[in-house]
């Protein structure tokens, strides 16, 4: 993930440690919630390494969720089955908002900082542990958007029209949130780290760099002066039409979702940065055959080189819950036979 | 917007005729439900020239839904409240698609010929009417995945890994229907017609030109050797990153959502097809300063000649319901005064 020549492209999937996998299904259930999961060192552990055991990945990302500072933020982070993520104190208001800004998060994510331990200290020392935090935007939206995301999350839009300076504070503080937190998953053991902006795609031409970008680039170059050699991957869902800007970012990595073109985007990143992900994650719902054809159409899409150079075999998006176990064996088996 | 040059920039809005108005709002209780108001000629005739005379928009479009194909094709279209389209008929399995295929629509669209006939009529002779319709992969999102819009309609790309033969099937049925449906809209008085392929932006960049684009095509042609002189606009919502493909398109106008830079999509479109759109929506839950500030800011995008040589002002997507009207008059009074 370094710029590395490799021998085979390696492969993990977003979500990899999820609702498909039957063993999956067991733990959550012994937890209780999925924030009771989160919350839990040894079971979050022990569900992250569910699919590298069963698949071999070559890497295993922390089981948790992007939105886990909001919640320390005293959000209160609830799952709702089949409505997905609420919190138990919404913004209503201004104040309520400048209040959740002001509260400090102090040692309120130190479970996560002992499930990433746990990860390292269980996890084959060969494969990388990737860490993440969501986006300062992207954790806006749902701060600001209650959880929901209809109507494009245009609630969350709105403020950026009618209190821009409100909305620039609270990026500011949870650009500086995301930092404290990574730092924290990289001390604790994680060896690359991955920016998760889901929602980037939401704004217009002119306000991503400004709403979006510009923290992403805070984000990353701080990073890189504290872990310069801790690699580190940016995913902007739906910023196909923004990537010539993405490549700009000093990280290691760019998250394509499936909208794009592997081949282009590949040039555009260079040599120095990977590009990852790219195949539509309902392949894996088809038949076998499709997800063996469509996995080789993708690294088709590349020459050996490009391939060697940095890529990493990854979904567009994270995979569906009504994935079958076998489709992923076999996306598995293809890049390994390719 | 066929291409003469004028001398101020024409405007409509997407969904123009819509909750945000009180007036729509009484005639829609007086109709009762969404689906009543769109089969009741006179009903939908006082809607659609609503926003006509309060605002004096440069362009009426009809009144009425993407989804009346499916509806007309038996599946039994209803709005519930919060919820969005939902079909009383649904595809639960291959046997109902293939039925819902092979059903003919033969008169059951006629109200919307009746709509149509009765809006020119009323409506002042210099602005035009614009009919439209869903595109074909749109209204197949919606045909296969029940309404729902959860996990980017996940179930709906699942057929093309599938069942593609049956998707083709369905797509080449659309085409038919859509063909007929805008040929009747056009015989009935509609001056120009639109095409809004709102899910475009969920198929992957090598499914988007064989299970949508290609499909868009059949539509465009087949209408320009009937009706050469009428405008046909096409719009791809998260189509951005395909705008070089899309603008291939023989039509008279491209859509654009509020992802895309203006002056560049007006560069690759060329003198001769209109660009529309681009304002995110959310600007007009903004403050006043806001909305003169956003609209301005896009005008002054392009020079005056790119102004003059098509480009029509429009949001990036339909109309917010909480958008406040005075917002709305603020937008036009600053485009006409512009």
């Amino acid at each position: 993930m370094q710029g590395q020549t490799v021998d085979k492209v390696p492969v993990w999937l977003m979500r990899q440690a999820g609702r498909y996998l039957p063993e999956y299904n067991k733990t959550r259930a012994r937890a209780g919630s999925f924030m009771s999961l989160c919350k839990n060192p040894e079971l979050a552990c022990e569900v992250t390494l569910q699919p590298i055991n069963r698949y071999g990945f070559d890497a295993a990302i922390l089981f948790s969720d992007i939105l886990t500072i909001p919640d320390a933020m005293g959000m209160e982070l609830d799952f709702v089955e089949g409505h997905g993520p609420k919190f138990n104190n919404p913004i209503g208001n201004e104040n309520d908002l400048r209040r959740t800004i002001q509260t400090e998060i102090d040692t309120k994510l130190d479970y996560v900082g002992s499930t990433v331990k746990l990860i390292r200290e269980n996890l084959n020392k060969n494969t990388p542990l990737i860490g993440f935090a969501g986006s300062p935007w992207t954790l806006a939206c749902y701060v600001l958007g209650g959880g929901g995301t209809k109507d494009d999350f245009i609630q969350v839009r709105k403020w950026l029209y009618k209190q821009p300076d409100l909305l620039v504070l609270l990026l500011e503080k949870l650009t500086e949130h995301i930092i404290s937190y990574l730092t924290m998953q990289i001390k604790k053991g994680a060896d690359a780290v991955m920016l998760f902006d889901s929602w980037g795609g939401l704004l217009s031409y002119h306000n991503f760099p400004i709403y979006s970008l510009h923290y992403l680039e805070k984000i990353i170059n701080r990073l890189n002066e504290s872990f310069p050699t801790i690699p580190k991957i940016v995913f902007v869902k739906g910023g196909g039409v923004w990537l010539e800007s993405i490549v700009q970012l000093a990280c290691s990595g760019i998250g394509i979702d499936w909208t794009v073109d592997l081949k282009s985007a590949k040039k555009l990143a260079g040599k120095d940065c990977a590009i990852q992900g790219n195949l539509d994650p309902a392949v894996l719902l088809g038949d076998r055959n499709f997800v063996r054809k469509e996995v080789k159409k993708l690294l088709d899409t590349l020459t050996e080189e490009e391939r060697k150079n940095g890529y990493i075999f990854n979904l567009g998006h994270g995979i569906s819950q009504h994935t079958s176990p076998e489709n992923v064996s076999i996306l598995v088996d293809t890049i390994r036979e390719y």
